[in-house]
């Protein structure tokens, strides 16, 4: 798993970078399967919207196997270390619903600043990703990118505790206008499985999701090692502190789990989980 | 303005049409404009968000010329009373602001079940329709429709005053999710100056909008004026007791009226109105 030239090149200009059904239908209905069983769950890692509906669900990669291949598969780590030019840990993992009706709003922000506050980590060496476990429509709360707003670096936040029900350093309304007037807004979507990388420092939100369509995908923040967070001051849960390199396992370790389980070949995503 | 037989026999079979394009971006421009003026001002008709930012005004067509002009207009008036085979009222004229940054959550319903309860309309020969004062995008809170759910009735529905500013006669999940899965969603966009119209009993709804792109519409209801309402409960400004089928203007009474108020002929849509 190498990005060419074309990728890197878009990724280093618009800060974002797709990559269309990395993970196989059947690896991705396995991590579906998996994540509705989390959010069943009352975990104190689970936190549920204020309807009661899942929200995010932190660190499943630390007590579910499937999750736990997620976290270290070469289709994943690989691309983010040719990137940094160094090897990578897992500062973060979760997954987020946006559940079906009541998935809530994200307010824009960049997740850099509350690595830095919130952390402590020196450098926006750190990478988003976001694996589709539904598919990613413009209708279901997509996230939505602000392109090339990572070169603006830090910019001024302030701490909003009342619109989301998750603490985030949000930007203020003319900031979002400025650089979304410059370089406008992108949506992507696409099928279960897919990968969206973006810096630390990329604006990004979503809306909230009314469609009985669910859009759940994995979350995941992977951190340069040499680029370790030095004052943490969340739970361990959220901010982890094992900065070990991650060993990849073999390309074929999710799927073979996929097949064990016995996980059809074509087994569509599951669109209406959260009524059953 | 004719639809031919192709547009009459989609919207029999969807519920809904799209004309893109109907206004000029010039006429389109004037609406906006006004549309502007009418939310800055403090009249009993305009409702607001929680957060203050403008939610609706109603009946601007009988305080407003150019919102006067647009409510006789033929290319709004012919099609429907052609669908119809018989001369229409204006039974609710109103702005929908869909703020920028702000712009709330229209929860799934249909709008006939409001004005039988509220209004005792007789049957659902009342046409709904969308001007676009903005480019409807995907991103900043389109109208969602489910097609052939009109086919269903009157659906059953709980009286809603808790998630909206406004009262709904919204729909439960089960309900949304079944008509979901049989027809899916449409979610129509296009630039300033289209006209969408759909069927009292079709399905509907809309997320927030956290983008800078504000996304006005005029949103009225034409109703047959044999089917005019019985037992009215809501203000006169809201649901109209003016049942006299309405006399069209000018083809192009609107186009003079933004000549004469020298609004250019590529003036592009106010995508930050909101923030000045």
């Amino acid at each position: 798993m190498k990005l060419n030239k074309d990728q890197i090149d878009h990724f280093n200009r618009e800060g974002w970078l797709l990559l269309p059904e990395l993970f196989s239908v059947q690896e991705a209905a396995l991590l579906t399967l998996e994540a509705e069983k989390i959010f069943a769950s009352t975990r104190p890692e689970v936190w549920r919207e204020k309807s009661g509906a899942p929200r995010t669900a932190f660190a499943a990669h630390l007590y579910n196997q499937a999750f736990g291949v997620l976290a270290a598969h070469p289709r994943l780590i690989q691309p983010i270390e040719q990137i940094f030019g160094e090897r990578v840990y897992m500062h973060q993992f979760k997954i987020n619903a946006k559940s079906a009706f009541a998935g809530d709003v994200w307010q824009w922000h960049q997740d850099y600043g509350t690595w830095k506050r919130d952390d402590g980590m020196p450098a926006p060496r750190a990478m988003n990703i976001a694996i589709f476990l539904d598919e990613v429509k413009s209708i279901n709360g997509p996230l939505m990118l602000v392109p090339r707003s990572q070169m603006e670096g830090d910019l001024e936040a302030s701490h909003d505790l009342q619109t989301t029900s998750y603490p985030l350093w949000t930007l203020n309304e003319p900031t979002v206008a400025r650089l979304v007037e410059r370089a406008g807004i992108v949506a992507p979507t696409g099928r279960a499985g897919g990968m969206l990388m973006f810096h630390g420092n990329l604006v990004h939100g979503s809306a909230g999701n009314i469609t009985p369509y669910p859009r759940r995908i994995v979350y995941l923040t992977l951190n340069a090692v040499s680029n370790y967070i030095r004052s943490p001051s969340r739970p361990e849960y959220i901010a982890h502190r094992d900065f070990r390199p991650i060993e990849t396992v073999a390309d074929d370790a999710l799927l073979r789990l996929a097949q064990a389980e016995q996980i059809s070949r074509d087994r569509p995503a599951v669109a209406y989980g959260n009524l059953t």
